[in-house]
């Protein structure tokens, strides 16, 4: 397995607005206190892969290409566009800020994690600041579809995370409760952003709707892989400590497939064993053996499969070129 | 000093309906986690002042007796200011789970704050679950004036953390930026509550400033007060424990004129004390001898006075006597 297709290069169609997002990041996260701006700073320092705001620019590029053709364009949907896709990566970035302190999570994009770094206490408090000023900017240029459509994914992410917690080292979660909190924690947002962007220049609502079911197939894919690497990838290149989530008694796919198989004693006291340095590098090898790495593999390659169907419907152009080669991407990646 | 008026009696107007808000917090914050609801449910366990609700239903009393006499009154808006009370107050309990993160602050109304009795994960997303259920009841049930001014009050809360933790330590922190924190923090929600119930009912634009500066100059007596009480009142009566923002490096009203005093050097010397039980005894006394304390107090009234000025535009009204009680209670209060 090779890395054949990189972001870079299924990001050139959007290219041109999605390198002015950092900069309206930064702008819109502009404050007085030094310490914040350090934070902020430091958060961004290592950028991640700006997927929500490329998917925005997507799914604008894919409904202002259809507006065009009825003549519809205006120079402030251009404008809102690029702020919504910086909203969505700055409300992304606090949801993780926060999830990193919730799940104790050491490291983020290879560095020590804000709360770590800065303490929970500073961590809290950039958090709200850049929800808060997410949502500024979603209320600011969004219309009267967009700031619903947000404020209910708002509302599912955090949902997902309280399911989450509520499912923490239960032996007995179904694959369809999981599924649940992953499409309300992680597809719900990618689902968000394809759609706020296909909404800023308006589309039809059959249209708006595939946009949606393709996020969410993409998005339910993209978070599997990312379990399936915590056990399948190598640590230095995923940027993140393998096994935190199994630390913190978060079940993922790969384990809750481990439980429904022949070998469901043995996953079991792997998991209530209490040393972590062996118990992670056994669990693994079981998880292989008994084939439930692979079938997470090859769940993620379904929702893969049906998200790039639900493209059937837009006419050939470069923006559904890349999110047909992203969907590709995300099963390939390794990191 | 006799406690002369009490809260009860002040809310007489505004009963009915402020006797719906804990259910409708209840209602509004219902989760399946069995975990977050034991965790809300403890949260609301001692009932604040409930002073926000209380604010926005004698806001909306106030335009509501004027739009009676114009004959518009639905059956709506009833609902809808319940419902917007409900969530000024859960919008507040969310803002004070996390600031008592940032502030490390161990007690919250007489019981172990969230963050010590649950771990900071889960007062994490205690305060987000309820943030954003807010923020969904505003949108629900707001209109287009107060969906914008409740989403600007949030943003000056946050900024008003962001400053206040800039100024962390800070003995040259002056009166002005002092007051300009208390504004963001504390009075910027509180004018947003009443302003929101008289939105509801819709009011003419000199009345509903008005209404602005009287939440303004009621909220900043109210945080002098808070602040004062934290070095004259009795811990016991006052649910918190005393000198925390000290211990913080929060330099509150009294410390910022005792640091204004001829006794500054001494002032400092004891700030920057390691010791803390001697520092916080010394210190009061201090500050009662250099008559920094006294003066909170005359600040504090000094704004009582101009907010009362304020309802001099509104005809006489239960619920005028009642904002006009109020503000004497902020400052006869001992807790």
């Amino acid at each position: 397995m090779t890395q054949t297709l990189n972001l870079i290069s299924i990001y050139t169609p959007v290219k041109a607005g999605l390198d002015l997002v950092p900069g309206i990041i930064e702008e819109t996260l502009r404050t007085p206190s030094v310490r914040l701006e350090e934070v902020i700073r430091y958060f961004f320092s290592k950028n991640g892969k700006l997927l929500r705001p490329a998917l925005l620019l997507l799914g604008g590029g894919i409904a202002r290409s259809l507006a065009q053709e009825a003549g519809i364009i205006s120079e402030r949907q251009e404008t809102a566009e690029l702020h919504l896709a910086a909203a969505t990566e700055i409300f992304h970035a606090a949801t993780l800020i926060h999830d990193d302190i919730i799940d104790s999570a050491p490291i983020r994009r290879g560095l020590p994690s804000l709360h770590v770094k800065w303490g929970p206490q500073t961590a809290v408090l950039a958090g709200d600041f850049m929800h808060d000023r997410a949502v500024v900017t979603i209320f600011r240029y969004g219309n009267d579809r967009i700031t619903p459509l947000f404020l209910k994914t708002a509302g599912e992410i955090c949902e997902g995370e309280v399911q989450e917690l509520g499912e923490k080292n239960n032996i007995n979660l179904t694959e369809e409760v999981h599924f649940e909190i992953l499409r309300k924690k992680t597809a719900s947002l990618l689902a968000c952003a394809l759609q706020t962007g296909a909404l800023v220049w308006g589309i039809e609502e059959k249209k708006f709707e595939a946009l949606g079911r393709y996020g969410y197939s993409f998005g339910m894919a993209f978070q599997i892989i990312d379990d399936y690497l915590d056990f399948a990838g190598r640590e230095s290149e995923f940027g993140k400590t393998l096994g935190s989530d199994l630390e913190e008694g978060v079940y993922t796919l790969p384990v809750i497939r481990g439980l429904a198989s022949a070998e469901r004693d043995r996953v079991v006291r792997i998991l209530h064993a209490r040393s972590h340095g062996k118990r992670f590098s056994m669990l693994k090898k079981l998880l292989q053996k008994t084939g439930a790495l692979s079938y997470a593999r090859e769940k993620a390659a379904d929702f893969i499969a049906r998200a790039k169907l639900e493209l059937d419907v837009f006419p050939e152009s470069g923006f559904k070129t890349s999110l047909l080669a992203l969907a590709d991407y995300v099963i390939q990646r390794e990191r």
